[in-house]
């Protein structure tokens, strides 16, 4: 049975860096490939963020592959109309509410971290950033005319019992084949909704995951200790807003943003198959779009964790894998990781050179 | 006409550093001196985190010094008697809407950063956090029981045009004293009230500080930027929640936390004078209170800050700084802050080292 995998490359650099994995499933063989736009291409070409086809396309796919939206060029649209919309609308159609953002450090590479490298040599920390609720999607929101002139902007902040408990329940699960042990990040001692998430994964740990260490910190703290001591975390899990600040952070530790991967993941149905989204942590980097500079490893290793989540080829994925860290071994880098005394190679040629790998 | 400084020293380490304070504010002398309790402190002895007649002193105080509160002995207090409410309800009450959080290497001590030392030595960026509106204080909030029998969490963001034109005005006046470039930081992206944000502190440069060169961020890109390179900044803006973040991951860059001040003040009355508070960066150090162990160099540095703003006393507030500078030179550290090769002295000795070099 082929496997549907809706390939949606994005702005800036998304085209490119999704190139060189279209080439990779090419050459493994056996997937039904569609592609699609979204974010500013969309907008381009449709006048919205993503359309009613591109996102019926995404609930039918297996597993859906993102580049990366937004960029300069769209960012004084309507805020309806912004890239970025595109990528939320995917998020909350597909229900994926649990988002994998795992900061690694690869040997090769522990000099590249602006850290100190003996503080993040061998860093290997998991991030699961809750991603269709919270302040992202709560309601009432807007801006408003008041009576005096002025304008007010609002937000809300919200999470129920059951949004906090199954994301919590994907970090205790991940926890189980890791370390054994869980960081709950929130602001308790300033938001309620920060105190009922402590609460709620507080119990849930204490009725179903004794065999988890489960500690709880605030957000700036959080924050601080990423930076102070990045080792001592093994899983955090957190709410989508700081999740979306913290996961930004600790990527950058590693040095080499574009080297990581993400998933997000939807609740399994009753074959165990979860609605899933593949997509890079980087950004679109408008600055190097379209210049064959972008590293297109973090897509890559993108493609390789469909593989081993949505289907099962974890063959495949070691192989990948493995060619990645062979490339980099071999001391072949794109600008973003380059070291002295090395010639950095460009999109293509990285591309290339995880294909000789393999 | 003699000044009214009421202190409240707080909770874990609090009490310890503020006693060198006192001394230094004694040396010093002309101050009419009050002592009050806040956070646990407070709530131990009164069960409030912060009585009325407390409240009242610090509205009448010509400024307040505050050392720290919180842990874990109050942690699982319920919400509106927990320690912070303390510190916010100063902050509300006192109208402290603009936090300034300078982040300063130390000559001395910029081999304590767990950044390679070349990334931040020289580092001085100033953070203004919005302090009284925001996710902080928005209404409504609360926990509440759903008829399914989950519960559901509830905070507000929220910003006038108002409350962000009057902190926006605050971080464009410090630029002109600086290197006249601010940075103002949301998820325009993501948020109608950051949009609001970003609209408007747009328009107030364009009208009234057009010789301020102003940039546009959103939040997650500026804890990358931070570790990243953080000397690329100069005044940085954010909203209340994201400077709580922002401010700590900048503070614990400069590898000694236990040197910031901060200074939170309100809107300037008809003779110029604003409500203020001053306190260190760091937190309460439950973990080594009591110990003499705690740095207390930036509650000292909060006592030179408020001479400087809040007196006009710039000579005293140049003569304690450059103290501190010369103790640091002279290899005399806290735990915090040593090096290999010199022997930790306690809190009440730093006390000692300062005063000795005024
Ligand atoms: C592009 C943007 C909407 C998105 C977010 O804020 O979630 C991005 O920053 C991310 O972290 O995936
Ligand atoms: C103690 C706490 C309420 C406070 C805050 O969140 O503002 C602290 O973290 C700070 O940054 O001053």
């Amino acid at each position: 049975m082929s496997k549907t995998v809706l390939i949606l490359p994005g702005d800036g650099i998304g085209p490119e860096v999704m190139a060189q994995v279209r080439r990779l499933l090419d050459r493994i063989g056996g997937f039904n490939i569609e592609e699609g736009l979204v974010g500013g291409a969309s907008y381009d070409a449709h006048g919205t963020p993503l359309t009613d086809d591109t996102m019926a396309a995404a609930l039918k796919a297996d597993a859906v592959l993102l580049g990366a939206v937004g960029g300069p060029k769209w960012e004084s649209l309507p805020f309806a109309d912004k890239p970025e919309r595109g990528l939320l609308r995917l998020r909350k159609d597909m229900e994926l509410f649990a988002n994998l953002r795992p900061a690694l450090v690869f040997d090769a590479l522990a000099q590249a971290s602006t850290l100190k490298t003996d503080l993040v040599r061998g860093l290997d920390l998991m991030i699961v950033r809750e991603l269709t609720g919270g302040v992202y999607f709560g309601e009432p929101r807007g801006i408003e005319d008041l009576p005096n002139g002025e304008r007010r902007g609002i937000n809300t902040q919200v999470y129920t019992t059951s949004e906090i408990v199954r994301v919590a329940r994907v970090a205790f699960d991940l926890a189980r084949k890791r370390d054994g042990r869980v960081c709950s990040v929130e602001k308790a001692n300033v938001m309620e909704s920060g105190l009922l998430w402590r609460e709620e994964v507080q119990t849930l740990r204490d009725a179903e995951y004794t065999d988890v260490q489960l500690s709880h910190m605030y957000a700036d703290n959080c924050a601080m200790q990423l930076v102070r001591q990045p080792k001592q975390f093994d899983v955090i899990v957190t709410d989508n807003l700081f999740g979306d600040l913290l996961s930004d952070c600790a990527a950058m530790l590693t040095g080499s943003l574009g080297m990581l991967p993400s998933a997000s993941l939807g609740a399994a149905d009753a074959s165990g198959a979860r609605k899933a989204l593949y997509e890079p942590v980087h950004g679109s980097a408008p600055d190097i779009a379209g210049q064959d500079k972008a590293n297109p490893m973090a897509c890559i290793l993108s493609a390789s964790m469909m593989l081993r989540y949505s289907f099962d080829m974890a063959a495949e994925a070691d192989l990948i894998d493995a060619a990645c860290q062979d490339v980099l071994n071999a001391g072949i880098r794109t600008g973003d990781i380059v070291e002295a005394g090395m010639t950095p190679v460009g999109t293509v040629a990285m591309g290339d050179a995880v294909l000789a790998a393999m």
